[in-house]
Protein backbone atom coordinates (compact mmCIF):
# COMPACT_ATOMS: atom_id res chain seq x y z
CA UNK A 1 0.00 0.00 0.00
CA UNK A 2 0.98 3.49 -0.82
CA UNK A 3 0.70 4.87 3.05
CA UNK A 4 2.63 2.07 4.24
CA UNK A 5 5.30 2.56 1.52
CA UNK A 6 5.66 5.57 2.49
CA UNK A 7 5.71 5.60 6.26
CA UNK A 8 8.54 2.91 5.80
CA UNK A 9 10.28 5.62 2.97
CA UNK A 10 10.32 8.32 5.53
CA UNK A 11 11.51 6.58 8.50
CA UNK A 12 14.51 5.57 6.55
CA UNK A 13 15.04 9.03 4.96
CA UNK A 14 14.86 10.04 8.69
CA UNK A 15 17.42 7.98 9.51
CA UNK A 16 19.76 8.13 6.42
CA UNK A 17 19.82 12.35 6.18
CA UNK A 18 18.83 13.56 8.95
CA UNK A 19 19.83 11.28 12.04
CA UNK A 20 23.04 9.84 9.90
CA UNK A 21 23.89 12.86 7.20
CA UNK A 22 24.13 10.41 4.72
CA UNK A 23 23.54 13.35 1.75
CA UNK A 24 24.77 10.66 -1.00
CA UNK A 25 21.35 9.33 -0.84
CA UNK A 26 19.62 11.96 -0.91
CA UNK A 27 18.53 11.50 -4.84
CA UNK A 28 17.27 8.25 -3.39
CA UNK A 29 14.54 9.60 -1.33
CA UNK A 30 13.79 13.58 -2.73
CA UNK A 31 12.80 14.01 -5.98
CA UNK A 32 14.33 16.64 -8.13
CA UNK A 33 12.73 20.00 -6.81
CA UNK A 34 11.97 20.19 -2.97
CA UNK A 35 10.05 23.38 -1.68
CA UNK A 36 9.72 24.45 1.68
CA UNK A 37 6.64 25.62 2.21
CA UNK A 38 6.75 26.72 5.92
CA UNK A 39 9.37 26.90 8.39
CA UNK A 40 9.62 29.56 10.49
CA UNK A 41 12.97 30.13 11.63
CA UNK A 42 14.55 27.74 9.34
CA UNK A 43 17.04 29.94 6.81
CA UNK A 44 15.48 27.94 3.85
CA UNK A 45 11.68 28.75 4.77
CA UNK A 46 9.86 29.31 1.37
CA UNK A 47 12.74 28.20 -0.74
CA UNK A 48 12.65 25.77 -3.79
CA UNK A 49 15.56 23.62 -3.47
CA UNK A 50 17.53 21.29 -6.02
CA UNK A 51 19.20 17.94 -4.86
CA UNK A 52 22.68 19.99 -4.43
CA UNK A 53 20.66 22.96 -2.62
CA UNK A 54 18.72 19.81 -0.41
CA UNK A 55 21.96 18.48 0.80
CA UNK A 56 23.85 21.58 1.04
CA UNK A 57 20.87 22.75 3.80
CA UNK A 58 21.10 19.20 5.26
CA UNK A 59 24.93 19.43 6.21
CA UNK A 60 25.04 23.23 7.35
CA UNK A 61 21.76 22.01 9.49
CA UNK A 62 23.28 19.11 11.26
CA UNK A 63 26.81 21.19 11.48
CA UNK A 64 26.37 22.30 15.16
CA UNK A 65 23.77 18.77 15.98
CA UNK A 66 25.96 16.35 14.59
CA UNK A 67 24.89 13.31 16.53
CA UNK A 68 21.18 14.50 16.36
CA UNK A 69 18.63 11.62 16.85
CA UNK A 70 14.84 12.07 16.06
CA UNK A 71 12.41 10.29 17.83
CA UNK A 72 9.13 9.45 15.77
CA UNK A 73 6.02 9.88 17.79
CA UNK A 74 3.39 9.40 15.27
CA UNK A 75 3.10 8.89 11.26
CA UNK A 76 -0.13 9.62 9.61
CA UNK A 77 -0.21 8.91 6.09
CA UNK A 78 -3.48 10.77 3.95
CA UNK A 79 -3.66 12.19 0.87
CA UNK A 80 -0.25 13.01 -0.93
CA UNK A 81 1.52 13.35 2.47
CA UNK A 82 2.60 12.03 5.92
CA UNK A 83 2.75 13.98 9.05
CA UNK A 84 5.55 13.39 11.39
CA UNK A 85 5.29 13.86 15.00
CA UNK A 86 8.53 13.66 16.60
CA UNK A 87 10.93 14.65 19.16
CA UNK A 88 14.58 15.70 18.78
CA UNK A 89 18.04 15.21 20.57
CA UNK A 90 21.33 16.48 20.47
CA UNK A 91 24.96 17.38 21.57
CA UNK A 92 25.15 20.98 20.52
CA UNK A 93 28.84 20.30 19.75
CA UNK A 94 28.99 23.72 16.80
CA UNK A 95 29.00 26.97 16.78
CA UNK A 96 25.53 28.75 15.74
CA UNK A 97 24.42 32.21 15.70
CA UNK A 98 24.89 33.66 19.29
CA UNK A 99 25.60 30.16 20.86
CA UNK A 100 28.91 29.01 20.78
CA UNK A 101 29.13 25.21 21.26
CA UNK A 102 28.87 24.05 24.57
CA UNK A 103 29.02 20.58 24.68
CA UNK A 104 25.53 20.36 26.45
CA UNK A 105 22.88 17.87 25.26
CA UNK A 106 19.47 20.25 24.18
CA UNK A 107 15.85 18.91 23.26
CA UNK A 108 13.12 19.87 20.70
CA UNK A 109 9.95 18.91 19.70
CA UNK A 110 8.27 19.47 16.31
CA UNK A 111 5.22 18.03 13.61
CA UNK A 112 6.44 17.89 9.82
CA UNK A 113 3.99 17.43 7.26
CA UNK A 114 5.89 15.24 4.41
CA UNK A 115 4.60 15.92 0.56
CA UNK A 116 4.95 12.77 -2.14
CA UNK A 117 4.98 12.70 -5.55
CA UNK A 118 3.35 9.67 -7.41
CA UNK A 119 6.86 7.94 -6.81
CA UNK A 120 6.78 8.16 -3.50
CA UNK A 121 9.81 10.35 -3.43
CA UNK A 122 9.58 13.63 -1.32
CA UNK A 123 8.12 17.04 -2.96
CA UNK A 124 8.96 18.91 0.14
CA UNK A 125 7.34 19.92 3.74
CA UNK A 126 5.26 22.26 5.81
CA UNK A 127 6.78 22.16 9.54
CA UNK A 128 6.78 23.71 12.98
CA UNK A 129 9.07 23.34 15.77
CA UNK A 130 9.10 24.28 18.86
CA UNK A 131 11.84 27.28 18.96
CA UNK A 132 11.84 28.89 21.87
CA UNK A 133 12.23 25.59 23.90
CA UNK A 134 15.68 25.28 22.31
CA UNK A 135 16.77 28.97 22.39
CA UNK A 136 15.75 28.23 26.31
CA UNK A 137 18.02 25.31 26.60
CA UNK A 138 21.25 27.48 24.77
CA UNK A 139 20.53 30.46 27.03
CA UNK A 140 20.34 28.31 30.17
CA UNK A 141 23.80 26.28 28.90
CA UNK A 142 25.88 29.77 27.71
CA UNK A 143 28.86 30.22 29.85
CA UNK A 144 28.47 33.19 31.53
CA UNK A 145 30.17 36.53 30.00
CA UNK B 1 -17.20 7.75 5.85
CA UNK B 2 -14.84 8.42 9.48
CA UNK B 3 -12.46 10.11 8.43
CA UNK B 4 -14.37 12.58 6.43
CA UNK B 5 -16.41 13.12 9.85
CA UNK B 6 -13.62 13.71 11.64
CA UNK B 7 -12.32 16.32 9.96
CA UNK B 8 -15.86 18.11 9.44
CA UNK B 9 -16.06 17.82 13.27
CA UNK B 10 -12.56 19.06 13.99
CA UNK B 11 -13.44 22.19 11.67
CA UNK B 12 -16.19 22.72 13.63
CA UNK B 13 -14.62 22.42 16.78
CA UNK B 14 -11.90 24.94 15.94
CA UNK B 15 -14.55 27.38 15.01
CA UNK B 16 -17.05 27.33 17.69
CA UNK B 17 -14.61 26.34 20.58
CA UNK B 18 -11.48 27.73 20.01
CA UNK B 19 -12.13 30.89 17.20
CA UNK B 20 -15.85 31.87 18.91
CA UNK B 21 -15.51 30.94 22.57
CA UNK B 22 -18.46 29.14 22.77
CA UNK B 23 -17.21 26.56 25.61
CA UNK B 24 -21.02 25.52 26.07
CA UNK B 25 -20.36 23.25 23.36
CA UNK B 26 -17.47 21.44 24.07
CA UNK B 27 -19.51 18.18 25.29
CA UNK B 28 -20.81 17.77 21.80
CA UNK B 29 -16.91 17.55 20.53
CA UNK B 30 -15.05 16.08 23.54
CA UNK B 31 -15.09 13.32 25.50
CA UNK B 32 -15.78 13.15 29.22
CA UNK B 33 -11.72 12.91 29.27
CA UNK B 34 -9.59 14.92 27.63
CA UNK B 35 -5.64 14.34 27.88
CA UNK B 36 -3.03 17.11 26.76
CA UNK B 37 -0.39 14.61 25.35
CA UNK B 38 2.61 17.23 24.86
CA UNK B 39 2.05 20.75 24.06
CA UNK B 40 4.99 22.54 25.36
CA UNK B 41 5.03 25.74 26.66
CA UNK B 42 0.99 25.20 27.32
CA UNK B 43 0.41 25.85 31.22
CA UNK B 44 -2.29 22.36 30.72
CA UNK B 45 1.07 20.45 29.04
CA UNK B 46 0.54 16.75 30.72
CA UNK B 47 -2.69 17.32 31.92
CA UNK B 48 -6.31 15.48 31.77
CA UNK B 49 -8.86 17.37 32.32
CA UNK B 50 -12.64 16.69 32.55
CA UNK B 51 -14.99 19.22 30.81
CA UNK B 52 -14.85 21.82 33.20
CA UNK B 53 -11.02 22.15 32.84
CA UNK B 54 -11.27 22.35 29.38
CA UNK B 55 -13.78 25.24 29.39
CA UNK B 56 -11.52 26.55 31.98
CA UNK B 57 -8.42 26.25 29.79
CA UNK B 58 -10.50 27.30 26.60
CA UNK B 59 -11.35 30.69 28.27
CA UNK B 60 -7.94 31.70 30.21
CA UNK B 61 -6.30 30.65 26.78
CA UNK B 62 -8.49 32.81 24.64
CA UNK B 63 -9.27 36.14 27.75
CA UNK B 64 -6.09 37.75 25.92
CA UNK B 65 -6.38 37.18 22.14
CA UNK B 66 -10.19 37.03 22.19
CA UNK B 67 -10.45 38.27 18.48
CA UNK B 68 -8.32 35.05 17.52
CA UNK B 69 -9.04 32.97 14.18
CA UNK B 70 -7.00 29.81 13.10
CA UNK B 71 -6.60 29.77 9.42
CA UNK B 72 -6.33 25.55 8.36
CA UNK B 73 -3.79 24.78 6.43
CA UNK B 74 -4.21 21.00 6.13
CA UNK B 75 -6.31 18.15 7.78
CA UNK B 76 -4.49 14.47 7.49
CA UNK B 77 -6.68 11.63 9.02
CA UNK B 78 -5.16 8.49 9.98
CA UNK B 79 -6.21 5.56 12.69
CA UNK B 80 -7.76 7.59 15.75
CA UNK B 81 -6.11 10.88 14.96
CA UNK B 82 -6.37 13.70 12.40
CA UNK B 83 -3.59 16.41 12.46
CA UNK B 84 -4.05 20.07 11.47
CA UNK B 85 -1.23 22.40 10.38
CA UNK B 86 -2.47 25.93 11.09
CA UNK B 87 -1.89 29.33 10.51
CA UNK B 88 -3.44 31.85 13.64
CA UNK B 89 -3.81 35.46 13.72
CA UNK B 90 -5.03 37.83 16.86
CA UNK B 91 -5.12 40.75 18.22
CA UNK B 92 -3.34 41.03 21.64
CA UNK B 93 -6.23 42.65 23.85
CA UNK B 94 -5.61 41.31 27.26
CA UNK B 95 -2.69 41.00 29.38
CA UNK B 96 -0.39 37.91 29.26
CA UNK B 97 2.66 37.45 32.12
CA UNK B 98 5.66 39.75 30.74
CA UNK B 99 3.16 41.25 28.32
CA UNK B 100 0.70 43.73 28.41
CA UNK B 101 -2.19 44.06 26.52
CA UNK B 102 -0.98 45.93 23.50
CA UNK B 103 -3.57 46.26 20.91
CA UNK B 104 -1.83 44.98 18.18
CA UNK B 105 -2.10 42.47 15.71
CA UNK B 106 -0.05 38.73 16.30
CA UNK B 107 0.50 35.60 14.05
CA UNK B 108 1.62 32.22 14.69
CA UNK B 109 1.85 28.88 13.19
CA UNK B 110 1.47 25.33 14.52
CA UNK B 111 0.54 21.52 13.91
CA UNK B 112 -2.10 19.71 16.31
CA UNK B 113 -2.35 15.50 15.98
CA UNK B 114 -6.44 15.73 17.91
CA UNK B 115 -7.27 11.91 19.00
CA UNK B 116 -10.63 10.54 18.39
CA UNK B 117 -12.89 7.80 20.18
CA UNK B 118 -15.00 5.22 18.71
CA UNK B 119 -17.97 8.35 19.25
CA UNK B 120 -15.89 10.87 17.23
CA UNK B 121 -15.51 12.61 20.27
CA UNK B 122 -11.84 14.32 20.86
CA UNK B 123 -10.02 12.51 23.67
CA UNK B 124 -6.96 14.57 23.28
CA UNK B 125 -3.86 16.38 21.52
CA UNK B 126 -0.47 16.27 20.94
CA UNK B 127 0.92 19.76 20.02
CA UNK B 128 3.85 21.79 18.75
CA UNK B 129 3.47 25.48 17.50
CA UNK B 130 5.64 28.56 17.28
CA UNK B 131 6.14 29.93 20.27
CA UNK B 132 9.20 32.14 19.21
CA UNK B 133 7.65 33.38 16.30
CA UNK B 134 4.83 34.63 18.72
CA UNK B 135 7.40 35.79 21.47
CA UNK B 136 9.70 38.03 19.06
CA UNK B 137 6.42 39.90 17.73
CA UNK B 138 5.29 40.59 21.23
CA UNK B 139 8.55 41.89 22.46
CA UNK B 140 8.57 43.91 19.08
CA UNK B 141 5.68 45.69 20.07
CA UNK B 142 6.29 46.25 23.70
CA UNK B 143 6.01 49.70 24.80
CA UNK B 144 9.42 51.68 26.10
CA UNK B 145 9.85 50.86 29.96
Amino acid sequence: MAEQTRKDRLRQFIRDIWDEGRVELAGEYCAPVYRIHHDPGDPWDGMTLDLDGFRDRVVKSRAAFPDQKFLIQGLYADGDAVVMTWLWEATHLGDIPGFPATGKRVAMSGATAYMFDASDRLTGHWQVTDRLGVYQQLQRNKTPG
